[in-house]
């Protein structure tokens, strides 16, 4: 069945790519798209799948039920793009001003609109169901994964997939990792509290600027003394704003930052430092404080099996010396919520590309891929579903 | 003479309130009086005096010349006004929208102007020439008072005084002091150069707001162990600003801040540690920097015989029981550039009275004075002329 | 008078000088005095005063009942030395291995000894009573003051004077201060206590030296920020010890300082804003402390009508273009206790001259006077008490 | 081969437990190992083997060469002690004062020995050649290693295997890692040279306390911000001494601290932004330092080829459930210095056994392990070399 597989996703690769092209250049951001769940739920539904829209919100779940009997497996797309402005020159650069493709979401749905086309033709054989989960809002916390899950969309399902397509990683590779792959992502936004004053006249005012720098300086300690060395951990302060005069004491600093971590126990310790930091380092100097740490998505575990199932059905795609382990990535993604309720793997396909200009970085304003990638990614998730639903 | 001044300037208390009034609803930003100095003009024109204008750019020169020979003394009172929204509810309360009198200057304006008008009716029998400085833009650094003396108002002028009517002491009082008595005043302004990036991927950037809130926590240092304990020194941070997503390192910080010292060989420290600081500790983060110091009004320091002149003539004005020595204040003031070229000193007028609701700190939208400041001003600083003239 | 006086004085010069060798040759350390007290009082007894010794513990008290009746004056000279190993080559250099009077106590005593020999042969003249206080232990908090005036010293007493011989002004100098001369100085004693641990596993422990140090760092806010620029203070961490191996994560760290400030208010904020950061500091990096804060000798206040009587009197003695105001100086002196309770002043004889190698720092160990200030000192102190004694 | 192995190595088990029992009670420490490779040589020549004394100083190696040509492997076991007091109860408790057996290298050495018997009873039927490396000096930098490695004892090497007894690991197990499994260990020693004076007078002065202390402080980035948080890395501040009296300010700070990191290019990274911070912070205040970094062992890199051998030879001795993959250790071992020259492994032999009051960590002065650690080493040990020798 795999060589139909292949062979099938290889003769509608012009249709992926104009697919990707179409979605690329009409982007819609997290939590506000509407033509783009559309636009999948009719071609799920001119394939004669089960659809269901509006899914967690804005999620589009369809179902294949094949043949014969057997288990369920999930593939899982996301479809959200970010607010960056285009940069690149392409035929189809995005139309929407301030609003970009710029991480492959429109890569991954393409790929797997095609996937489910080829599985649907393939049906007959299929032993189980496959469900396709085309994701809303992965690129902004809490993501659309979490209302997809409580609405039901991993009912009955037994595995699930997920791939990203990865501009650092070079097309014709696929990269995986058991574990710990992607990180805990988590927001703290503060406050300093002061008292503000005559800039000539500090004893009579609570340096907010001060005391927000020291505490700056002494979260450092947080990393260096109270992480185990060997648990990755970041904690970023991204902004720190306060005052408005050269001359005067400013009363109050607005900081936001980031933590991330691969560990739970990790995460604990890192909020709850962060937390005893700010109260006392705001204490000593006489400042109140305002604290909102907010976690983001959990760190993303793939598991064992689906992983060691990958690396094998990855093996006939682009032959094992494509394939290898990778570090863990201090970026997050909410693929890491499917996998708290099932088990599967989060892998990441190769599609950079130098010779296309597909050699920026995700997120950046020309980050493009090499478009090979979404067939490598559609035959490995094929691959890997028609693998799983086939074993015992 | 005395006698008959003071009488003269009761009688014109009057126009000296209603002067003082329509500046007050008729306030100008520094640098940018135009109808002020128009009206001051006219008023002296009027009496009859010598009339300089746009002396240093918007100043406003006019000269007394007596009836007998003798020295020259010079009286300056400046006439702008502050970027603040006043928030009273006074009848002549500032027809400008964010621009109002809350320094006092337009009170300064009203009194010199009376004390012009009575001390020309007195004009046969002065020995020597008074000379009326009506400064612009003593509040925006680098003041009215160094163009108007480059522009020659000095010239010829053998001593000084200038009064500042004062809302944190009581009307009814005088205070003085010898040697320093306002601060010096500078400006200085950083930005640190690091290198944004990924919020999870430190180590590929230079991470601005560590390094600056090193610099603002080691800057500490400056005032606590390089500065003389018995010379007084501020270095505030008023701003820092850094960053945009709470995610992202962040590249570059901005910080601009003052520094206030009360001699000379200390002004040099503070801006030579400053230095040291900020290019040390860029340095050791691995950030460059640009930092721009601006020396602002030097120290006042007031000369010993003027202020004994002061002290004495004022008792006359108020009684000995209600003249003191007072402490230096941290703010900065350009008549200090005056005393640079010739003797003088500055004092200051109580205008304090919590029944008038004249009991907010100077630069507060509710700012207010007691008129009666007005009065004790003028008669003090022309009894003061008229010893000095006919001092030896 | 007077004149008898200084030529009393003079004619007893030599005896001052050999008085002076004597105790510097034999020194002996705060709360360890035993032969330098039975040496005064024997002075004294041999004069035929009336003597009190062990007063507060090793205080001598003479006391010499005028012929005619009047006020009481009381004259303090302190006579405990310090735990220096003298390092010049005079021929009276101490015999006691590791103990000097290197701040010049040797020389109050003397001068004060032979000033008492004086007005004893001035006494039927003399109108009131003078008491001659000999203090121990002036350079070790709590000092002998308190027990001295605990144990009555100050009984009747209605001015007192005291000078400090000072190698930093030059011989043939006498500098005075009204109000605040000398600082409060108060001593703290801290230990911040972690847990100690693997160099390798931080996060098993808590660091006290990061901990410490971040105190330390933040600890230069007190000053920089709480602390009214115009009132002096400072707060000097003196030692930091913490740490056996370089490979441990150190659990303990000692840390002493002193605390310097001319009034009372701001000694207040400073301790209190010193509790606030130790307790807060070691809070957010999770470790305990103990912190002792011992107050030391208040400021040393002098009065404003005694000091214009030394100025007067001190005229006489050295010519008014030698007297002079000074700065204050940022140590103890526990002469500061008396004046808690009776009027009085603390006057500074300049003993410098270079030419005799006495340039050095007060507590070197090759400090050394020029010993006509013992003279100087013993005429302007015995002039003052005639003048107090014969005023209304 | 292996069953015979096995059984003559459990018929030898007390020789090797009275064996360790004797070294225990005769411990010598670092660079003073005296009677301790005396023993071992003379255990050697009464197998018949060839010995060598003195390798690289104190170290002894020793040849077995097999009845059949074939490759040649190295066992190392190292026999050094450590400066601590022991307080255990045992029977054959430390004989020396204040040297220990406390890291269970007197195991390592009575393994090794007995281990060589039972291979030389084996003789004829080994194809190659076994060196067996006993190591002076592993627990003070620079080590033994270096020096033997030197002094030729891998000539003709093709693999070579260690392991270390660890009472944190149970009895009954053994933990391998590829790659990097301990850490490079370096050390630093720094001086911050202020300039000391009174402690009322900081501007006087370069405040060596305040300077280091901000510099421990700065420190802190170095690991939070410079290093990739994927690659663990330790900078801990060991000791921190400065200052002498509670009311001068320190001249002069001494800082010891080690670095640890499990590869090299974040080694050269801490230590460049480590001399970095040192050299810009103390500028800063404008002090002088010196700072000496010596780097210590390297990382233990372990070969993948060998690591996979010893799991599989292992599996036979204590069962594959009892083998488990472990987590870097943040401490240091010299034998990483023999895996830079051939491949091999260095495992860990559990020895925790808390019946046996075996459970207290390494360098404990109650460190004790359960013996038959001793009998699994020597089985995995024995077993590894057969296997290396017969493979191809």
């Amino acid at each position: 069945m795999t060589t139909e597989l292949f062979s099938k996703l290889e003769s509608y690769y012009d249709e992926m790519i104009s697919l990707r092209r179409y979605f690329h250049a009409h982007p819609e951001l997290s939590f506000e798209e509407e033509e783009t769940p559309k636009k999948i739920a009719a071609y799920h539904r001119e394939l004669g799948l089960e659809v269901t829209e509006r899914v967690g919100g804005r999620g589009v779940v369809s179902k294949l039920i094949g043949g014969k009997p057997g288990k369920t497996v999930a593939l899982r797309a996301d479809f959200d793009a970010l607010p960056i402005q285009e940069e690149t020159d392409l035929p189809f650069k995005s139309e929407v001003d301030g609003v970009m493709h710029a991480c492959g979401h429109d890569a991954h749905t393409a790929s797997l609109l095609v996937l489910a086309k080829v599985l649907t033709e393939m049906k007959e054989d299929l032993p189980g169901t496959i469900v396709f989960i085309h994701q809303h809002a992965e690129e902004s916390p809490p993501g659309g994964a979490i209302d997809m899950i409580n609405d039901g969309c991993l009912g009955g399902v037994d595995a699930i997939f997920g791939t990203h397509i990865w501009s650092e990683f070079p097309i014709g590779t696929i990269r995986y990792r058991k574990g710990a792959v992607m990180a805990a992502t988590d927001r703290f936004d503060l406050e300093v509290i002061g008292k503000g004053g005559h800039g000539g006249l500090p004893h009579t005012t609570v340096d907010a600027i001060v005391t927000a720098s020291q505490l700056v300086a002494n979260l450092q300690q947080v990393i260096s003394r109270k992480v185990d060395p060997l648990k990755p951990a970041v904690l970023t302060v991204g902004s720190f704003h306060s005052g408005k005069a050269f001359n005067a004491v400013s009363g109050k600093a607005e900081i936001t930052g980031t933590v991330r971590t691969l560990d739970e126990e990790t995460r604990d310790i890192v909020e709850h430092e962060l937390e005893q930091m700010v109260k006392n380092t705001c204490a000593a100097a006489g400042a109140d404080y305002r604290l909102d740490y907010q976690r983001g998505y959990p760190t993303l575990n793939n598991h064992e099996k689906e992983t060691d199932l990958i690396v094998d059905v990855a093996s006939e795609v682009i032959g094992e010396e494509n394939i290898s382990e990778m570090e863990p990535i201090m970026g997050g993604e909410d693929f890491a919520r499917y996998l708290e309720h099932v088990p599967g793997t989060f892998f990441f396909t190769g599609a950079k590309n130098a010779e296309l200009n597909a050699n920026y970085p995700h997120h950046h304003p020309k980050f493009d891929i090499d478009e090979k990638s979404m067939l490598i990614a559609a035959k490995t998730m094929g691959s890997a579903t028609l693998t799983f639903l086939n074993s015992k």
